[in-house]
């Protein structure tokens, strides 16, 4: 047996006008709980320092930048490192990146018992969309903030397994699960920023979204046999609402733990790594059974090719 | 809107001593039920025509042959044929098939409403073990009777629309709804023949087994915004039992229609394939979104490769 005890951390709305101080305070919150449950290891959501930013249209850099961390840990997420360092707690979080030589990246970290910086995400699969856009009935502009991730989907030997990172979107495709499946991978980590309510499609709202968010997650854990833990930021951001429903996923692809609120919310579970062993031997070993000379096309082309008309 | 009415044409036990004429004359029964509900096309499950083999342990090739189809339609199979025709029902089956030129494998085929086969797919995941395994419950045979497919994933234009197909076990790998979306597939049929127990772990039985085929499918349907038809070959073929559960899913992941029994039995669904376009021209705008300089070992590795040690 390798078991942690992992901590997923929702955190429920950051409004606007809220400062880092105030959310970092909410973590340590959350870490104090965590620390009461004996947790190993605590996983914070997407761009956790702020409120969801890409919802807003700016076009002024200067502005767009002070949304941004240019050092990590930097003043305001120092306490945090601090804590976390006394506690022997890991933790995992996300946060909008602006590096020395001037690039955007939507990234996370996953800091270890010490408090050194063992792994680094950067998002990969943008959703959203590049320009103001009449049509939606909110905007998403994260393909106007963020350059697409530059690093992969790095693994990292840790806390006695193998772990990865993504992020938000970029749950919904399976070449994340499958290209950290392929390094072994035995603990996915992942934060969500995710509307209640489909900007183009407003019939779509939150019980589909979330069964949506699920089941990407669930088949991502069972058909490369690793945990999953996907955390929210939850609740209404200044009258833009979003869901919760943070999930540990075992490596069966069953839920063990779900939020139910959109608060700060912490579900603790105790996670033996070796549960991913059966499945990576047997139906999911890999070795055995992938046929790479028929999936060309997953890594020879982008988009559609539609076949010859009739 | 492009309705088709679809026919999910599960079938229940075909005992070993069952032969083909009398499998033939229950697939028919189920093409009348078909026929008195419109149904434009019928999906019968995997290695249809007879029990499932894989199960024995055979050394005699020309025994192992007597399971394979050397023609298709053939005498057995020419009545099925000739009623879909005049019927006007595009049907889909599968079967144990020898080519001429003696290679063995696990095919599909999909005949178009005039009778002509339109598409043809050879199972690429093979399951199961090539060598008798003393440690399993029963055997699953499939790498020692059949060559993995050849033909890759196909796609072909009938009925109005974009289709492919797949066989049982390739249904639980990512890759292979992916390689039909890539070429704008908008429904996906699949059958199946999966033992209630896992031959490897007897407690894993009909409940989670099931949960596992819905998963990954749903989720292969909600990642390529494609219709997924499965249908099962179920019951207890000489003590061997197989769970049903034959689903039609949506392109939104979610089961518009299930099996109740494990005989046979027959859904019907109208599927729209226009309810694919939503899906495929905004979050699974491939075009857009995918990043395939980030998905190499997709492709370039066929194993895991584990990150160095610490």
């Amino acid at each position: 047996m390798r078991e942690i005890i992992v901590a997923a951390a929702q955190m429920g709305a950051i409004q606007k006008a809220e400062g880092r101080q105030q959310v970092v305070a909410r973590m340590m919150a959350l870490m104090e709980q965590a620390k009461a449950a004996d947790a190993d290891f605590i996983v914070y959501p997407e761009l956790t320092l702020t409120t969801f930013f890409p919802r807003y249209y700016m076009e002024d850099q200067g502005e767009v930048d002070t949304w941004f961390e240019a050092e990590m840990p930097n003043a305001a997420t120092q306490p945090l490192f601090q804590r976390a360092r006394e506690y022997g707690m890991a933790m995992t979080f996300g946060f909008a990146e602006l590096t020395p030589d001037g690039h955007h990246f939507n990234t996370s970290v996953h800091v270890d018992k010490s408090g050194a910086i063992v792994g680094k995400y950067r998002k990969v699969h943008l959703p959203g969309h590049g320009e103001f856009d009449p049509d939606r009935s909110f905007q998403h502009l994260e393909k106007r903030y963020f350059e697409p991730g530059d690093l992969g989907f790095p693994v990292y030997r840790t806390l006695g397994g193998v772990f990865g990172m993504c992020i938000c979107n970029d749950r919904r495709w399976p070449e994340t699960y499958r290209s950290m499946g392929l390094q072994g991978v035995e603990m996915i980590t992942l934060g969500y920023n995710t509307p209640s309510v489909n900007s183009q499609k407003s019939e779509e709202g939150p019980e589909k979204r979330m069964f949506h968010s699920d089941l990407v997650m669930q088949s991502g854990a069972y058909q490369n046999s690793t945990w999953v833990v996907g955390v929210a930021k939850a609740g209404s951001e200044d009258g833009h609402p979003m869901f919760g429903g943070s999930i540990i996923v075992n490596p069966e692809g069953e839920i063990v733990a779900k939020a139910v609120s959109e608060d700060d919310e912490l579900l603790v579970h105790t996670c033996d790594l070796d549960d991913t062993v059966f499945g990576k031997q047997t139906i999911f070993d890999f070795a055995r059974h992938r046929r790479i000379e028929h999936y060309g096309r997953i890594t020879a082309q982008v988009g559609v090719e539609l076949p010859p008309e009739e």
